[in-house]
């Protein structure tokens, strides 16, 4: 419950696979909102909380493969722990979260790349979260080919990332679908520009909800 | 799917609460059915594959608390796991299994213990199991103090162990009312009686089943 007086803070999710710039973008986007007098929560999925970082290792670096739905399960476990201990109560106090990630990437991951059926996110979506939504989702749209070069010039890469880009390509069309559905929330950003051209996008839009 | 000419095996639960006998019964159960020339898998839950440890770990050992709906969704992400690697395909080839603890326990202790809604976790267990049910239970029923004795007498307390009796209460009537609830597949013994008595009921229900 947000406290009498206070506005309640904004939520918004950055997407994309992995390569889209995200994390560049991240810290300067944080920027921005400080400079227009925000506090800022800046957090992550899979992840966010001790136990959520857990999570995220099993997730990300272990070696045998799980099921789907198992996938799918510890996802949403992360998220529901998340939600409780970081992202509602940073809201409710006036906030601002940004999380680099959040339920749009199960749809993408688990559904559009690991093939778990719409409606079963669907479902485990609002079992966690009800109607609660992110304020605006920015989603960082790349071509596969643009991604991996890019992920492959930076970092070791982990379990998802050592995907094919057939993969990847499953991946980005789920997210441009959901982008699709969700026209008001999502905001698709095309990240195959210059880095200060997709700057100039997001200011745009950023500072059309401060 | 089970090959052709192979009977599928059956699938046996044991439940209760904490110091109810359990794992007493299950090598003597397990040593039966051998007898009776079956080939037999025993397991646990949560747990049961190598993912299922680790989370077992988080969700017992971990000193911080956690959701009622993250532990919901972590225990049945530990389920997931497990019918896929080892309950469905042992019962496929025609094994029985035995696992120590199933969805009763989530009902148990996530919904009677930790207040979650009988509903949600209706919808939990159907997203994971669809009509998926073990052939039978077996719930050890126990007093609360006869339980606690017994657990006090043999080894260290886990998270779920170090609750108070009221929890425990909480648990046992969830345990009653899902028996109730069942009553073909639920079988609920009286395991305050003498190990001897004990052994007794529960030969002649496996019996009748072999």
């Amino acid at each position: 419950m947000t406290a009498p007086g206070t506005t309640r803070g904004k939520f918004i999710t950055l997407e994309g696979i992995d390569g889209a710039g995200k994390s560049t973008h991240l810290s300067w986007l944080e920027g921005i909102l400080r400079d227009r007098g925000k506090t800022v929560i800046v957090t992550r999925e899979p992840g966010g909380t001790p136990l959520g970082e857990t999570l995220r290792e099993l997730l990300l670096y272990r070696s045998q493969a799980m099921h789907a739905e198992t996938e799918a399960l510890l996802m949403f476990a992360a998220r529901r722990e998340h939600l409780d201990k970081v992202i509602l109560p940073a809201l409710d106090r006036g906030d601002w979260v940004i999380s680099d990630r959040f339920t749009d990437a199960s749809f993408a991951y688990q559904g559009g790349g690991r093939g778990l059926a719409t409606q079963k996110l669907d479902e485990l979506e609002y079992w966690v979260q009800g109607e609660f939504q992110p304020d605006l989702t920015l989603y960082f749209d790349v071509t596969v080919e643009v991604g991996r070069k890019r992920i492959n010039a930076i970092k070791a890469a982990d379990r998802f990332e050592k995907e094919q880009d057939e993969f990847f390509q499953k991946v980005r069309d789920a997210y441009l679908e959901r982008a699709h559905k969700f026209p008001q929330r999502i905001r698709v950003i095309d990240a195959n520009q210059s880095l200060e051209e997709v700057k100039k996008s997001v200011e745009i839009i950023i500072l059309s909800i401060c």
